[in-house]
């Protein structure tokens, strides 16, 4: 399967049409940014790294049935992938305090919430991806009743199946972000990556970060964070 | 019933400890702020106006199956009213887009939303009260999962009374926040004001704003507009 025409570069992906007009190929990048893009570098490897973690973790919330967009890897950083029409929303799944909503709400980092908090954010660069609820996301249109529920459901059983998964490799899954597209059929399918770049994996014993917190805050030891998820994941340097 | 310990100071009421353990007097101040106390001032006349709308209003409410906190008007500025814990949120119910949620969103003031919106957000200064949904109340602990549906419930129902009560006095109501506190009993009652103060109310006709908006955007008028809203009310200037 080709690459033909780009029709998206984003901040790390790079996404294009194939031959085949139900399939389209994701190419990672390095590139790396924080902040809205106000903070920008590279993370060498992170392109692989992100494509091979995203494409194992699909895989597995596949065989606990979730529909997912993947398709099969083509190479390191290039992936087959359903065509979807991308939902404008990102969700986000949060079991314990961390960045935004530490400091939305006045909570130490490392707070574990009471139950599971879902958030949703209209993704809108030029409005920096505002909060929304239900019903903004309802009037708007961003998604229907049905869509907006399956993604409540979804969204609360991914982090079910991969909180267990990863806390089997001493990961705790602090928080993540998630994308849903529909298909021209009209199924909706988990989309986007699942990543170091997407989540917040913290040590279990040591609390120690190991993803895009240490670019965003300037930690250092970023690129030997991305591999100790890869390493954990697959049992590869 | 006289007013006895001073309970609380807040930027429009301070509320007063009673005789009766079970009641409160509230006290309306000419006091305004904005933009979370940065911006202060006064608009003379403006405590009688909103106890009267207030009352007014909350009667109407209780006439239609809302249960609120009032009791009875005791003077121009003072309410008798039960005693309740406040519940920590602010319930915004929106059915055009002004302020805040225009900006966010991108929409121009005045758009009519599709369906009317409800946002929630925490009361606390010191934080700039964030705006948070279903899920962070619910992990915070803000209001328990049967509050939390009530409080949806009556919001929605108020909205549907005040904006078919408003528009036959030729005001659209465009957005309003509503407070809830519980009773001793674990009552949840509508408490807190409805006033020009807490809703932004256009004329149907002109759009012209006869609200807190003209005290907020410098508009002039300020004192006219509070008037005008206890004259289209209750027919008295």
């Amino acid at each position: 399967m080709d690459k033909l025409e780009m029709l998206y570069e984003g901040k790390a992906k790079k996404v294009y049409k194939t031959s085949d007009p139900d399939k389209y190929i994701v190419d990672y990048k390095d590139d790396a940014t924080a902040f809205n893009g106000l903070k920008k570098g590279t993370i060498t490897g992170k392109g692989v790294i992100n494509n091979r973690v995203t494409n194992h973790l699909m895989k597995l919330l596949e065989g606990h049935g979730i529909p997912t967009h993947f398709i099969s890897q083509l190479s390191q950083r290039e992936t087959l992938v359903k065509k979807v029409g991308i939902l404008p929303l990102e969700v986000i799944v949060r079991n314990v305090a961390a960045g935004s909503l530490a400091k939305r709400l006045g909570l130490e980092e490392g707070t574990r919430m009471k139950k599971t908090v879902l958030e949703f954010c209209y993704k809108c660069d030029a409005l920096d991806d505002p909060m929304v609820n239900r019903y903004h996301i309802l009037a708007m249109e961003y998604a229907d009743e049905e869509q907006l529920d399956k993604i409540c459901e979804y969204s609360l059983k991914i982090n079910d199946i991969l909180s267990q998964y990863l806390k089997d490799v001493g990961i705790e899954l602090i928080d993540f972000k998630l994308e849903y597209g529909v298909t021209d059929d009209g199924e909706l399918v988990l989309a986007d990556e699942i990543s170091p770049d997407t989540c917040r994996f913290w040590d279990i014993k040591t609390h120690e970060k190991l993803d895009k917190d240490r670019f965003r805050r300037d930690m250092g030891g970023v690129e030997d964070a991305y591999k100790e998820i890869l390493f954990r994941l697959m049992g590869e340097a």
